[in-house]
């Protein structure tokens, strides 16, 4: 496609969302929920098909010798088939949160104010490998009310044309406007940029991927950005620590699920428990087949322990998201100074400190920038379906309209709703 | 300056800023008030410096020919002084968002998950003309518990300069950091666009003031931005309306303050009600002076008045926010050619329905895309007062995050303290 064809056919796409965007006011629940329904049907009687689009995904990746656990995200399976088809009854059974009231107010003048929750608009979501992706979203913004242009990475091409084809003709088999789910037919870089311009078109941008894909948006989009982005997340062991808790929280921040974005990447330890503690975790640790990486009080610590093998701890160390059997540990003096690491090595998604001291939490609760913190408990619980949202579409780690888990509710924004019987201002 | 001293000037700035944001979590409501009292003293007692100050500014304006209104909206007197103080105590009054509890639940697994309001960091302002938002903007952000950093125009240098010292000396007095606020002290258009590029320690920019300086902030900045854009509202007159009502909303939301964002540019009238309502509306705008761009049907009902002077109304004036007695006047055949018409030349911003049929009102409701629509009122009422909002930073036009009338709790974001008894995820 030449690149006039390509500026030209997303600025149609956009157009062609935010006329569908302005048609969505008048879907109720039951109209959502109805197509929800026909897609179900839809997948179900197309497994073949979405199998075989998938095998030719999945047959150029290996062709182009793709790791094996890319090659395992992008592939579909019957079960994963069923997983799909029981996240969008998953779906349908949650809330409709449009219209929902969220404030009210009678004021002097005798103006009645009302704040209700309506859909965002157009959406747009940027993501990579995995192809469930574009059921999951394009689900998600249907139910919240908006329209979605999605736009997956070349690997699942195939898998993520049918599945669009399939929502589209499950949208149109009760007679609404189809635009309401555009997948872009290119995977194009150009493509994406004229995209992330289309700011008179789209409301808000998500991308769901890899730092240097959410990076690239970032830097190149004139429509609002909520950024799903890394997550190095700390574990501080405070002294006043139960440190049985503390040895089985960190056991399974790190290795229940290491590649996940709520996994642990640095150990945090206040050095009047560090002596009674750090031998006993790394030991632990071992066992799980976790490298670790010390700074030199804990080095000096563990010395004594030759079936360990440590690496020294670089700064770099403390600010990577690891997803691997990786953690970098840290000894700090105080609780200002693991406050100070958390607020100056995390990405502000997940912490928590172990520590029976009220008072303590209490600080570490306040002062710790990031959107979720835990005291006592495993950071792996940062998830929509874990906070009772039913769904997530990601997790933000931007501050800005969504924190962390975004459900329904984070999809949408609100209006004001005000009636009188002709109240002028004075 | 140089390039290179300016980059520099500019980053410090930035990473004081965000070292003073994450010393604010102690702040407490008590601080934060007596900080806003002493401010409130050292205002009272540097009037005449104070005053000094604006005169070279005014001078200056005068001297380059400035527009009066210009002049005007820089100048401070004795009694916009009073009025900046009392500002301030309101400011006091209003209850401290950081901390509240948005919503809370315990979880089947015991986990009680709070979502708690806080501040969102460091906040950037860019701002024109008028000095008194020096003092509205940071203390809205003090007591939001955000640093700040303020970034005037040049009109208003010295006056800025010397309110922004104030405060800086009022956080002094009660021991804490005065990078809480801080005040650019160059009005280089270099200073800025560093600035906007300042994405690791600045949070979120609100541009404050005319369209082209918001659209250079939007276009320029890898910060996120909260637009608080311009004002088209619109009035469409139903069918159904009391036309009683309908023209003394008219008069009101065009001529009682044309020069602010909330009053309406169109008329969008019903073509059942144009032939009674639109004489006697054009004969009453007239009377206040007010200009009217008419289309076609309108021009030939009106065609036999002949004291009216009419233009005719192009498609760029329909886009048009003219802050000032003019009025374009557009003629529907329906209910849905009149969202339609506001959903495409509107701003998002305000619009009102006059309508006495309840049906025809919740359509209107639902279909209109903008931040706040009434129905049998004046749009002037949009703002932060009028909302019980107390003050406003200003009045979004974006979508996300905030929406309409920004106030302390718009100025905050949330995160999700979860306490747990330590649980792990299985």
């Amino acid at each position: 496609m030449s690149k006039e064809n390509i500026q030209e056919l997303i600025e149609g796409i956009a157009s062609k969302a935010r006329k569908a965007s302005l048609q969505m006011t008048r879907l109720t629940a039951v109209d959502k929920n109805n197509i929800l329904s026909s897609l179900i049907e839809k997948i179900a009687s197309n497994r073949e098909a979405i199998l075989e689009a998938n095998k030719i995904d999945t047959g150029t990746a290996k062709a182009n010798g793709l790791a094996q656990a890319m090659v395992d995200r992008l592939t579909f399976t019957e079960e994963r088939l069923d997983q799909l088809i029981e996240g969008i009854h998953e779906v349908k059974a949650l809330k409709d949160p449009v219209g929902e009231e969220i404030d009210g107010d009678f004021r002097p003048n005798g103006l009645h104010i009302k704040k209700i929750r309506v859909a965002i608009g157009v959406i747009g979501i940027i993501y990579e490998s995995r192809p469930n992706v574009t059921i999951d979203c394009a689900i998600l913004c249907l139910k919240s009310g908006n329209a979605c242009i999605l736009r997956g990475g070349k690997e699942a091409y195939h898998t993520n044309t049918i599945l669009a084809k399939l929502i589209r003709e499950a949208i149109k088999t009760h007679g609404q406007n189809p635009d309401i789910v555009q997948f872009i037919p290119t995977t194009d870089r150009e493509a994406l940029t004229h995209l992330l311009k289309q700011h008179e078109n789209i409301h808000c941008i998500i991308p769901r991927g890899g730092e240097s894909l959410i990076r690239f948006v970032a830097e190149n989009s004139l429509i609002p950005v909520i950024k799903h982005y890394k997550g190095v997340c700390n574990l501080y062991v405070d002294k006043d620590a139960d440190l049985e808790i503390a040895g089985d929280v960190t056991i399974n921040a790190k290795c229940q699920r290491p590649g996940v974005c709520n996994s642990i990447e640095n150990l945090i330890i206040h050095k009047d428990v560090a002596e009674t503690f750090l031998p006993a975790i790394a030991e632990r640790l071992g066992g799980h087949n976790v490298k670790l990486k010390v700074d030199k009080i804990a080095k000096g610590i563990l010395s004594s322990d030759s079936t360990l093998s440590l690496e020294d701890a670089t700064e770099e160390d403390y600010y990577t998201e690891f997803l691997d059997l990786t953690l970098s540990i840290k000894i700090v003096a105080s609780l200002d100074e693991g406050i100070e690491f958390i607020n100056t090595y995390g990405s502000a998604h997940s912490e928590s400190i172990i520590t029976r001291n009220e008072e303590t939490a209490d600080i570490f609760f306040k002062d710790i920038d990031s959107s979720t913190i835990y005291r006592n408990a495993s950071t792996r619980f940062t998830d929509g379906f874990e906070f009772g949202l039913g769904a997530e579409i990601g997790i933000s780690t931007d501050r800005l309209h969504a924190r962390g888990p975004m459900g329904l509710r984070e999809l949408c924004t609100y209006k004001y709703i005000v009636t009188g019987e002709g109240q002028i201002k004075a």
